[in-house]
């Protein structure tokens, strides 16, 4: 029996790129990357970097047309994104970032993907210490999802149901940065940044907690910040 | 306060239109079909023409690429659509029109809409009576998914989370029938059959659970039908 095989889900962004890294040392990786209709396409340019970067085994960008069900300033243009002025603002509130069942779409097309070809585990990249408030980023819900896996799959039916794996669940930003320099991730090709300008704004939730994850793991971002 | 809304997904097939049926007695209905890369787009021809008879508050036809995650003979043109003999052949085996993780992810994105334009609950069709062994049609895996979006969702976490509804789950196809009759379900506009012929094939496992129920229920099937 050869190397089992995983489906990553893969956003660009520097939480997914370390999780691809953690499930390339264990798996045939199988990325995917969704359009999803948000309001810029530098992130499904990294996410092709990142695979490509890694030499994963297939990598997928499958539409979904999201905007068109609307409710988030990620995928609405008429939605603003909201700055937040200090970190303080962060984790208390749901954001208007939130994307209605976001995780739970992309879990389960990851699941359909597993099923197809044969992959034992779907590996997320969510992270619920610095996770914006976000509810598909809780362990609760994970393991929610996974237990609706196991009865609404084949393969759940037939004993060997796809594995949900979020290693990055309980780490904090500092960790995940680095956990991914450690796996030598080539965090100048991630995009985190919730604008799609030529450099990152360094001033909406996702740019703060990825700068003081850097600061406080004592790495350098190389990403360039707007001045 | 008004009426409640509520999204109903809809195929374009009998479960759907009788699904719809019953959600508009009590609900401002908001219809949600999926343009998921299936062989043939009569279903979608259907569904548009149903939602219309109903008069819904709107309907989307939401593209996700299924086709490209594979695994199934209803969106690989490459998989034959298995054809049964008799009716002793079905539900005793998943069948290859088995669409890896369909509902789960339809309901996702159920819950999504659901969320963006504030509606209560998400009406499936799923039935798990005459059910053709399709794992996600189970009541198990609807109660499961239910938790999930409790726990994965805006709604959730504020304490309203979006119902799942499906009302015909513990039905038989006969029984969908007459229910489906007594609510004047437009049947002649309903599309059931795997193939995209100009008349159903009356062959597949879909042809044949229908023609079985409409005789069992002693209704007129006004679809026509091949020689």
């Amino acid at each position: 029996m050869g190397i089992e095989r995983a489906v990553v889900l893969l956003s660009g962004g520097l939480d997914s790129a370390t999780c691809l890294a953690i499930a390339s040392k264990d798996y045939e990786v199988h990325a995917l990357t969704f359009d999803y209709g948000s309001r810029h396409s530098k992130e499904i340019a990294a996410a092709r970097a990142v695979a490509k970067h890694f030499g994963v085994r297939s990598h997928r960008v499958v539409k979904v047309d999201l905007a068109s069900i609307g409710g988030s300033s990620l995928t609405e243009h008429a939605i603003p994104v909201k700055r937040v002025e200090s970190e303080e603002g962060i984790g208390r509130t749901i954001p208007n970032t939130y994307v209605p069942a976001r995780n739970m779409t992309f879990l389960s097309i990851g699941v359909a993907l597993a099923e197809s070809i044969g992959a034992s585990s779907v590996f997320i990249g969510a992270n619920s210490v610095d996770y914006s408030g976000y509810p598909d980023c809780r362990p609760e819900f994970i393991e929610a999802f996974q237990r609706a896996a196991e009865l609404g799959t084949k393969t759940g039916v037939e004993g060997r149901p796809v594995r949900i794996e979020a290693p990055l669940l309980r780490m904090s930003k500092a960790e995940i940065v680095k956990k991914g320099a450690k796996l030598r991730v080539p965090f100048g090709m991630t995009w985190t940044c919730y604008s799609g300008r030529r450099t990152a704004c360094g001033l909406c939730e996702a740019c703060q907690l990825r700068l003081a994850g850097f600061r406080e793991a004592g790495v350098r971002d190389p990403v360039k910040y707007a001045d």
